[in-house]
């Protein structure tokens, strides 16, 4: 049993659909805080996890300086199994900026397709299955969604069905 | 990219916490149905998946002939990933059953410490904590709770503490 | 024991926060179908009701054509104890045209600050507070929210503070 | 418009259902802590109310000094509309030893069928409804469930179908 099995890992949170929150006197979905360690509370997550509060914005509105703050944030992580929650929007772009520089760690982007607030968020489900998929994938970067994992160079949103494809077409 | 990441997997059901439902007339947790469906549609889940309602009772009740009948089910799919959802207190025994079988297939035995029918269970989580782990571990069976995994053969519950540790010594 | 006790109620459901859903596609709160029927089976309810699915609108979007079509609705109905569900926007506004036309029902509008589909709506327990006061108060027009009860002719909503007050001054 | 309206309530807390918990160490429901002040954060409840932890039993364990421990309760209340948040399955035999008394105030009991704890609970549609009831009915003992009312002295639970019906008998 290698040593991966113990190790920490670390999330990074950028935001996205998995953290919106309604605002009931505005009356729509915003950011105010993350709900992730609601998430951890909930998954009774027994693992030591460092979290990163890195950014809390909808992935419509990450710059190029966004995506390379997150992949600078991955370079400097002491821990090798890295989960970054992110909006689905942009998600394969970041994936790109983070896979591209070949870093010897293991990073899967998740996010959710239902914020964590809505009845029926698909947000545990996928951060369970993305903290799984960064303790046990090789080194790479990786796309974890409604349990399927791409690798990063082969994946791409499929905004009108709502889920995400290979690039290179699925079940071919 | 190997093809495990496009592999379908199997889901075995035999109850335990996970799927434990509140009946109103009784006033007690009791089985009527397994939650999983339900749990894959709120994880939204892309993945061709099989899933096998074999048993729906509390793993306190678990004969050696039922873990026999888990062991043969496992045996018997066609698919190389394999989650058991069980009940906890008995998981570590069907676990031990499964695991000296030695089966060319990773199979990932979890469940829950609350009811999914329970505001705030871990049974979202763990389900696709355990999904990726039987995607991308190598074969052999592994208990996944709470973002922690064990192999079969180092591992106990705690029922004071109320989670898994390795038999061998955690953080040692 | 007067025979309203016994009386069936009627529930007009026009849309507003009440009923706004999470649409996973388009990543916005949008209108499909009324929560309703989900919302009368986790309240058990055991009365015998008529549900009339009249609109399903933002309260915004209100003309003075709908709000009469509410107040044919009221006028129309068989039963006395009526719940009209309803944007909490132009909530005042609707009461006070069904308020006005002095109609020998009970008639009390409700809604919701947050969506039921959301988790920690105040839905349930509003529709539930605005069912006893259909069924206990004198005939006139109220609106009923967050455990307050207003005459349709002394109450505007506070926008900033997210709730409804006395035109004439609370608690003065 | 009379006072009743802008009088503050007081909610008597005993348990039941309503407020059972699940403990994950034990696997079972039990009582640990009220969920009232939840229920009353997510009714975004605007009304003054005075609250009263009085019990957190099951109902089937109350004795008869605990009816008399509420009744003195509901008598040394200041305010006149009195919410009694307790177990249905005993809810009758203190609806009588309170209504018996004769009190000049509004008692309303009420409890749930499912937990608050469990998702899809009747305990906030039950709270709204009964807390209208108190604020709205002429003095006097009621029971307030899954939205009818009865008068204390006309109430039975009938646990094979796990609702209440006037003894006197319903729609006859």
């Amino acid at each position: 049993m290698s040593d991966a099995f113990r190790s920490a890992a670390r999330i990074i949170v950028t935001g996205g659909t998995f953290d919106k929150r309604y605002d009931a006197i505005k009356g729509e979905l915003t950011f105010t805080e993350t709900h992730l360690p609601a998430l951890l509370e909930q998954g009774r997550v027994k693992l030591p996890l460092a979290v990163d509060i890195r950014l809390l914005i909808d992935s419509l509105q990450m710059t190029e300086a966004h995506r390379l703050e997150v992949l600078e944030a991955c370079r400097a992580s002491p821990e090798r199994s890295i989960v970054v929650v992110h909006g689905t929007d942009t998600m394969v772009q970041t994936a790109r900026v983070v896979g591209g520089a070949k870093l010897d760690k293991t990073i899967v982007f998740t996010g959710a397709m239902v914020p964590y607030s809505v009845q029926g968020s698909d947000a545990p489900f996928n951060l369970g299955f993305a903290l799984a998929a960064a303790l046990t994938l090789p080194a790479g970067a990786y796309v974890a969604m409604n349990a399927r994992i791409f690798p990063w160079d082969d994946v791409d949103k499929d905004r009108t069905a709502g889920e995400f494809k290979r690039t290179s077409g699925d079940r071919a």
